[in-house]
């Protein structure tokens, strides 16, 4: 009796193809079915991506699921945003328990593939978990580690994120702006999801180590005090926003 | 003219070979000399590691040169321990720049390999930025970021890093200490480099999801509130590190 599913979630790294592990590529290999699930949104180089990764490294026929992952309601005044992130959740199990139940037969293997680390800034994990608990469908869950933006940034500008017995943390641009600088004990901070380009208004003796794109062709790297590259930081990034319809960049604050 | 030197630091991963990407395989086979660095220690383990991804990635003949890393003086009484790790670090860079001068012709490509992620914690880049600050050697550095023990302890767990729109902080066992708890704002912190099992002490209501050789024959995974696990977790480490000689171990606690 081996009638369990199995879903595999497969970090893809940041961008770059090369990203993808040797592990991942084997977990590829053992999949029939790949969900990819897009915001509906301008993402269609991302998608492009992944499926010239399927196509480069999956050796069996293979079927694609694409789905639209529901937008967040983000407009809702509340602090914390707690109620609006539970009914998405909840939408969003809908959505990933029909993929496991009707797409993949029992005892099949399916693929989700997750930009860079499905650890970091991801909600794969916890919808799944969700979807478990339901109790409606079972299956196996794997998890593949991968290349995250943040080890990619590192990587790009060859610095380590933290100093010699130091902490590093990571958060998001919203905590960012909502703190007006680094925490107390911490001199080395990466930020992703900033939509709102919370470093503009921080102290500029700080130094900035900012990448978009990281690890494909359209890759933008700057890095310097935050007196002397933050406005050419916001210049390009908004140009890139624009030619290309969508940005994803994360950067290292460190304190001087 | 291409007569300058190139160094490649590669992340190899936590411990698993398949954590290896498929950009440092390219980079592997771009090198004729690999430096391995050893502490010194009973790690022979990972020394075989090493050559195993060698000899099973790399297809021209290549060169090894073995090294022992200076250990660090931990003994010094001295919060903060700077000047320790000042000298530590100098006589590090002597023997990199030996490595690089000596070991390497010129135009030549020559790799570190790193375990895990080199900007986590791993201070070759550094000491190869010391040893280019000297300017008795010219050479440029490329950086392969890699799977690090923390996104393989996450995958392992099956879990996130951080809980949503939440931050992550990522610190060594000895800040642990001495901050007794978890910092302010963070429900999610990852310690490493923890030589004294720091978490046995703390609030017996977090849960701990802790990892040792992740990714190896060896793996041992615990996870659970530390009232219940905390006691199991250390005669585990102790009996294993007895029996191997070593241990490497990480762990994420979390506040319920």
């Amino acid at each position: 009796m081996n009638d369990r599913r199995t879903i595999c979630v497969v970090g893809i790294g940041a961008g770059d193809p090369d990203h993808l592990t040797l592990q991942a590529v084997k977990a590829l290999n053992r999949a029939e079915v790949f969900f990819l699930l897009d915001k509906g949104r301008e993402k269609s180089d991302l998608t492009g991506l992944r499926e010239e990764i399927l196509d480069r490294h999956v050796d069996h026929p293979y079927r694609v699921v694409q789905a639209t992952d529901p937008e967040r309601d983000r407009t809702a005044a509340t602090p914390g945003y707690t109620p609006a992130v539970d009914d998405w959740r909840s939408r969003r199990a809908d959505i990933y328990e029909r993929l496991v139940r009707d797409e993949l037969p029992e005892g099949g293997c399916g693929a989700f593939l997750v930009w860079g680390d499905p650890s970091l800034y991801d909600s794969t994990l916890a919808i799944l978990a969700e979807v478990r608990g339901r109790g409606t469908v079972d299956f196996d869950c794997e998890v593949v580690p991968g290349i995250s933006s943040v080890s990619a940034l590192a990587a790009r500008h060859r610095t380590g994120l933290n100093r010699v017995g130091r902490p590093v943390q990571i958060t998001t641009g919203r905590r960012l702006a909502e703190a007006g600088g680094l925490p107390e004990g911490v001199d080395d901070l990466v930020v992703m999801l900033d939509a709102h380009q919370s470093f503009a208004g921080l102290d500029p003796e700080l130094e900035i180590f900012w990448g978009a794109y990281l690890g494909t062709a359209d890759e933008i790297l700057v890095s310097g005090r935050l007196a002397e590259v933050a406005e050419r930081i916001l210049a390009l990034r908004a140009e890139a926003r624009a030619r290309k319809g969508w940005i994803m960049d994360t950067y290292l604050l460190r304190r001087p």
